[in-house]
């Protein structure tokens, strides 16, 4: 009988280690990581992946990896894959690549996945001045739901999704990327008056060899080393897509990405069984390893057809996505609101990121109330399927940002209402499984070498 | 025969003033601004409103109107009404008063309405450095759609909603937000590292005399002078919740408001046909007259139940809202992207506000190369029913935003494809009638006071 | 002020009788009866109209009104309207009229509806061997919900549409109608085995002076008698639209109507706030009076390019709708099933009617054990918005039909599950006052001319 | 590294037949068909099927195997299942098995499926009278979306059910459906007054030992003799669940099947990619093999607490069904409609079945206005996912059911509009392969016997 379905381009055998694969991992982004396979357009092909932290991150009941977790390894990508169409001829610089997701899940036998907060010192997240510890929820899959002992009363279709995907840039772009960051990284604090305390998390990223891996690439040869102190790495999406953490690039989503190099070299991480938007908890998805089934297209002189360059110059681009009709939806809402007042009091100008972390304050208060501790909610609103949205952006001098969650994922009603229900020992949510390994005396600066 | 259907709390004579109505209007938040009517908890009524500019904005083709605008008397506000419970007694201090939206639309035989740029030295918007013109488009309501001559080629459903909605701010209250804003207005440039270029827009709006309306209290009576010096301007949501400019607000929805004052003097105006989340150009909703038929409850005691405070004061918190199962739905969305690099190339940090601006310039020249000018792109991801999400905040130095835009709108297909049709004579949308009257050769310098 | 909005070209005084109005009302299908106005096509126009009983029916709690109901004069329609094109040119036989529904509700000061099941021996429904009994449910809006005394702990968004919307017949249909009906009533019993006892509703209902009126033709003409014995009742949905009761004909919808003499001569009438597909009971809809706000364009030529005739003549066509993206979204239903096995536990042949009535008869039974009445919950699907599914119509014997429901218009949790709430007498939602009217000892027979 | 996972209750091996498998298959009901494993409940599981013809139906391109297809063996069923508590306790008569699908789909590896219609003689289907031919489609699936080199133009998700899920019949069951399926073959045609031309298929499928497979039990044995005269055919739906062929039963739902039996006894099987409303063709869906992970509730008496019996036993029940959050939601629909008029022109009164025929029948005939034949269109229409309602049961005489499409199925606007784009030589779809194999000459008699 004749195989139907999806070639495997890139298997992923769990119990080998990412440089141990068949095709050895990357965590880089670089033109000249090698490319591993080569698809055709109009293909149906899968690629496997391994959770974003290769394994580091056990389903144990402990957040001790959390919290001492290895950073610079993030993430691990599978690929890069070379496009060509039908005649044979690869995708150039200037082309569109049309990648759309048909399917996609946990690996089978590995359905499971976890949800955490960083410590500060060690990756910190959104609220990380509010919740400094690491924590760590684990989520067991019943099919397409997630639940976790951990956050009990919660269950929730996955809009699972991809972290990572994106094309390799090229070396101009690449250059590109390390100033820019380079000079947030050692101007951010005085150019942007950021506060110390808030901003222990590192201001950007810079490339580092240490944790480099570069799949077929030998590590210490003078390749390794010549492409590690360049290549860009995985943390923040960029013009070549990369980590755009969109929730919703779901099944039946096409992105349409800048092709930078030939063949496009495609790769993929970072899966996500759920997100929330925003990822607030930085280890915030429901993190997993899993499969892509893939198929693309090239629209062939796409870039300067579609894109406008938004900068200095042409490769200031961003790619395009398209949600399609199959997502799980819900009907009813409930909203918290914030303004860019930050929790001092003080008034920030129309900026939306303190109007979100207000937004994202509120709920947790308010979910708090339902027998949850405030950890719990701060994983949750990480993960389940909740909406982040810029609502108003022009009334001086508060920009509004919302946070919508969907009410049908709890197993109570949490809409204010007369009569509340107390919330008795039964309806206690309180895990007695997650950690804060927080030790709570560690000094309070600024340690831009965290990840790296 | 008995009237059946809701009381008329505020009636509207479009015929007359916003100061010559039954109840004179008010555009400013003050505990002592008269009320006008009491409703019962239960009881459906209905508050009709003029637009927010009280009839100043006009439906002649032309954007004189917009460029010369008198900012200083937005918003006019219908109220503020109190509400008391079944037994007679009113909302108190510390309560939820929950609002349902039964109902809402254009004042019938008024059914239009219009978007539009503010001149960069009289308002502004969020891309008033790229967009420095007034401009106006005109819109034509059948139903629940909305098309514009302006604008072809181009019609939507209205996801109908109230631009304001809030209760009247204590003194306390009143108070903290006249000193933080305050704040930001004289020491924002400095403290907020803000470019003067960028922020010709002023960056709060203090209370002043001028335009100030206090429904029946007389224009000049000392009374009205010392409530006009301490009451605050309409335009920034707050925590009474304001002008939030929450899109999705519409039929179905509740709002859960704090009371600060007895009665909770509930006022509402700024009625949007229809919006997109962020309203980019300001004056941006499909901005119209119109009418609510709302349905209150009172929780008693629930701010201290529900709501926690979220800075110094018990004061500061935020409403909640529910959205409901009732709005267009679409199921297929092109989606841009935007990072926190600015248009120079320039690196921010984790800068929502930056990144939304992005995701927007990106989506803007998109569609320009469909067949519209990008002003007319700028009017339309104002008003029609696109999503702003906050997508990525964590993956530093890069903020991910999201700008989703249903396709179904358009009557030509604007998904990227090969053999694109080309944008011949008849696609070609350009209005004949969109006025830029922008005169070009404005010094470019900050101007706080143009709103005032 | 020019006036905006829709030009009203029916309009309704509820304080005047049917055939009082300005436009006196029509209960029959005939070519020859006047009409009223003309619109252009692309023109927004407003129609008003009574509720199908002309106002027979009314809010007081009792079901006398629907047991005595006179059903000879059913339904009340506004109209006829001619519709031209731009050029002046009437729309012709042959053309397909476009309709498209840009708004509609319960005209103002008069919102409120009722659903009713009529007595056995006069109109009965579709379970009238189950609940023979006259019954009446009055609702009241709330903006777009309606909820009713009668039916506690249900509220419901509605999905308002016309029951009847259509074209005029030709004579040469109007034969064709009359002929086959005819035939159905003479011979119906015998040629489709139909059980008396089920049966004691009419077989059709055929042309009949008695309470025919005709608009402006005054009564008992010799032209009125002429064309009241030839028109055609309007109970049936036939090849002109009509009374097709289909629920998701709501805003934002089209109607593609098949023009059978000049000028289309639209009418409509029956305006129902929420139905239930099948609308059981048969006055079964939250019956009221309404407005519509319609648009239409005229497609020359239209039924030969899109209708293919499926009978003995080109006029056995059917009209064809498209249902738009504006409408209440429910995400979880309860689905109950029937089979073609009555409840004699007789098999039938794949019989969808059979099916779909098992289906109703186990919804009712099932949602009777949360402290409801049969007859309530008869009422309830006939009106909520539920959807009546052919789910299996090809394996035999058995049809299989499903009855959903949307599970959030319930204030309890309707599904299965252990330790349910028990229905104390806080949940018992037994009404007071719905009357039941029917005596009990009437003799069980067929009765034809009920409704005649 | 433990395995996370379902347990794998039923394997398959495609590369054996039904009764080769570890578990060999069985394709009646009975309560003596020996349980394969047992499930406790909460636990998630998995099993797989073959497809309903158990390989018989081959992705070759011709219909040949349709045509001569062995009706006798269908369905081939995975099973039966015993479920018990965590206490160990098995399901027990009268209690309700709740049947969550966590997820399911293809088998890897086998990502193909078809859709045919029987020849008239051998199976035939709901328009057998009008497509008396075999035909076939072959269906290549990409992740979540199916597409057919038989009708092109056509992509869409699926909406993946198990075509039949089912408890075991007690033998009380057993008999009163062996009862009346007797009745309605011996006496169909008589009581009906159904027409033989359009009745050429079997009016029932009673129990026959040709083809009969019962799992683990021998063939030709005295045990298998007996229980092979008894067993129940799977074609049509029952009190027990079995064929009932609920499109929307995929990802999220529940199924609330009555007990007859120790152990529940579930089996499942006729895995479908995708159908629409009806079934229409017969061998109507996206047939295909597949897997199904469920997880299992008991609610201990809950047959008594939540089902009537409708009829002269207590066994005269019906599942009940819960549809979940997780489907395609398409937001615009062309609706086609049908009254109960036969194409002969003839009226039957209030006849569901002879209305959705009509509509069927309208809508393949529009659909063929845009380049496919009319087999194409009715396969389409057998497992596209349109939405076959009873619209109006009421208004006699006539039965007003509607077929509803998703537009956006289709690469081309189908909707109808002035200046169509005539249907040119590149929009003509008509397949190359699609086969007709009937022969033409075949004498147009009932055939009862044909499926036994």
């Amino acid at each position: 009988m004749a195989q139907y379905g999806p070639r495997v381009v890139v298997p992923i055998d769990l119990k080998k280690k990412p440089w141990e694969q068949k095709f050895p991992l990357h965590n880089r982004w670089h033109p000249d990581i090698p490319t591993v396979e080569v698809v055709t357009a109009g293909e149906v092909f899968r690629i496997e992946m391994v959770d974003f932290s290769g394994g580091g991150i056990t389903k144990n009941y402990t957040a001790h990896d959390i919290k001492h977790v290895d950073l610079s390894i993030v993430h691990y990508l599978s690929g890069p894959i070379r496009v060509m169409d039908s005649d044979g001829i690869l995708a150039k610089p200037g082309d569109l690549l049309v990648v759309e997701i048909c399917n996609l899940g946990p690996l089978p036998g590995d359905e499971w996945g976890y949800t955490g907060t960083f410590d500060r010192e060690n990756g910190g997240g959104f609220l990380t001045d509010h919740f400094p510890c690491a924590t760590k929820a684990i989520w067991h899959f019943e099919g397409i739901y997630a639940h976790s002992p951990q956050i009990p009363g919660v269950r929730f279709p996955g809009l699972t999704h991809p972290g990572i995907i994106g094309t390799a840039p090229s070396m101009e772009l690449l250059n590109i990327w390390n100033e820019r960051e380079k000079d947030v990284e050692e101007n951010g604090i005085e150019s942007f008056k950021l506060c110390e305390v808030l901003h222990s998390r590192p201001l950007a990223n810079l490339p580092s060899t240490n944790g480099c891996h570069l799949g077929k690439i030998q590590k210490g040869t003078a390749e390794w080393e010549k492409i590690a102190k360049e290549a860009a790495r995985t943390i923040p999406g960029r013009e070549n897509g990369g980590n755009c953490d969109i929730k919703n690039l779901s099944r039946g989503s096409k992105i349409y990405l800048p092709v930078f190099v030939e063949g496009a070299n495609l790769s993929t991480g970072d899966m996500h069984f759920s997100q929330g938007d925003g990822e607030v908890s930085f280890c915030g998805a429901i993190e997993m390893s899993g499969f892509l089934e893939l198929k693309c297209e090239i629209i062939r002189g796409g870039m300067k057809e579609y894109l406008t360059p938004m900068g200095p110059t042409p490769l200031h681009v961003n790619p395009i996505f398209e949600i399609g009709p199959v997502e799980p939806r819900f009907s009813e809402w409930l909203v918290f609101e914030g303004i860019s007042v930050d929790e001092s009091g003080r008034q920030h100008y129309l900026d939306a990121s303190v109007a979100y972390k207000r937004a994202v304050l509120n709920a947790i208060d308010y979910l708090s109330k339902f027998g949850y501790s405030k950890e719990q909610v701060y994983l949750l609103l990480s993960c389940c399927p909740c909406e982040g949205r810029i609502s108003g952006i022009v009334d001086a001098p508060n920009a509004v940002a919302t946070l919508a969650i969907p009410i049908a994922i709890f197993d109570q009603d949490i809409r204010p209402k007369n009569n509340k229900v107390p919330v008795g020992p039964r309806l206690i949510k309180k895990p007695d499984v997650l950690k804060c390994t927080y030790d709570g005396n560690l000094p309070i600066t600024r340690n831009p070498s965290a990840t790296q």
